[in-house]
């Protein structure tokens, strides 16, 4: 099991027995959700953005409006910092302090750079929306030159990485609090799929194309 | 209708049109979710910490255990960076340009500092409680002098804030795109609570307890 090393930046302090640090995990997480948040630094003022990321091998990517203040701040050479968080459920315990969250979450450290060639561009687009709706990019619009002008392709090789995870229920059951007279357990969350929201214009011949693939928001 | 200033810190300059500085959207947004990203900066090197959180009037709080790198950092003085983000569904335009996803937003900046009076961190947490499952709280073992030892409380007034928020359908149903055969529309996601799962151990005489409020993760 190959697994990133731990130095000062991503080594998990408090909580260390729920840390993992093998890419197993780190990947399995990345490759669960596709909202991130990016931290980066702008003159001492720490930024953070929500985007959608994808990743292939040790790279996340992500993109963004050519003139963006985030993308120009963030391929200055600098290092970012890319956060993943599923939150899982809420933990009951029968006191305030052992209350506690499930979750699975990756911080990711890099320098993000630029993708300036077309073909990579083209073929790391396809690859995102392989992931987001697989089947569908053939069946698109075909992206344009001004399009592609227009957006920015950001890779993050990965340099360190950390995951941490809590599941399953509260853990004061192995002490003296086991007998309050409370409610204890935990209360799982899941995001879900609702039904799609066809355009209430244009063609509608396509509505039996494949539509979502059912993608597993909660996938573990 | 309170707004909050826009300046070069909040001012949201892609998708402006989205944009809301008001504090009615931003308060809405914040009190929809109880899981925030805080960003700091150390040696500038960006930091992010998925954490829960809450809000009274223009403040935003969160706890950490005292000896945290991330509670000490954060409340040494330096200015920190929150975000709030809901994922509410994958827009499916017709091109991969105008593919996108609806999502509610919050961006704060502040500068957190640590909480320090006895009184006002029990009243704080709570009001944590009270957020997170009404009617809890005094039914809890109660909070000891060393396990408030051991929790920091954080309080940042906001500063600076703002949302973005982008909802409905593909935008390009008014573009020569609109005739192209494939489906559009949008596929909302939305977080669900599931059944409670009791602590396999301790005393089960108060599983009549009001357990969650129906929290409405999804609340708009």
């Amino acid at each position: 099991m190959t697994e990133f090393t731990i130095n000062e930046r991503n080594r998990v302090k408090r909580g260390h027995k729920r840390a993992c640090y093998d890419e197993e995990t780190v990947y399995g997480i990345l490759d669960s959700h596709f909202l991130c948040h990016v931290a980066y630094e702008v003159d001492g003022q720490p930024q953070i953005i929500p985007t959608s990321y994808w990743r292939e091998g040790n790279r996340l990517y992500w993109h963004g409006a050519s003139k963006s203040r985030m993308i120009r701040e963030v391929t200055s050479g600098k290092e970012a910092c890319v956060s993943v968080a599923h939150l899982d459920g809420l933990v009951l315990a029968r006191s305030a302090f052992n209350t506690s969250a499930n979750y699975r979450s990756v911080i990711c450290y890099g320098r993000p750079e630029l993708v300036t060639d077309t073909a990579e561009f083209d073929r790391q687009m396809e690859l995102f929306f392989e992931q987001l709706a697989p089947g569908r990019w053939s069946q698109l619009r075909p992206i344009t030159g001004q399009e592609r002008k227009a957006t920015a392709l950001v890779v993050m090789e990965i340099t360190d990485a950390a995951a941490k995870v809590r599941d399953g229920g509260p853990g004061d059951g192995d002490t003296e609090d086991v007998d309050w007279p409370v409610w204890s357990g935990h209360i799982p969350l899941t995001t879900q799929q609702r039904g799609p929201v066809g355009a209430p214009e244009g063609v509608r011949a396509a509505l039996n194309h494949r539509l979502m693939p059912g993608h597993d928001w909660n996938n573990r």
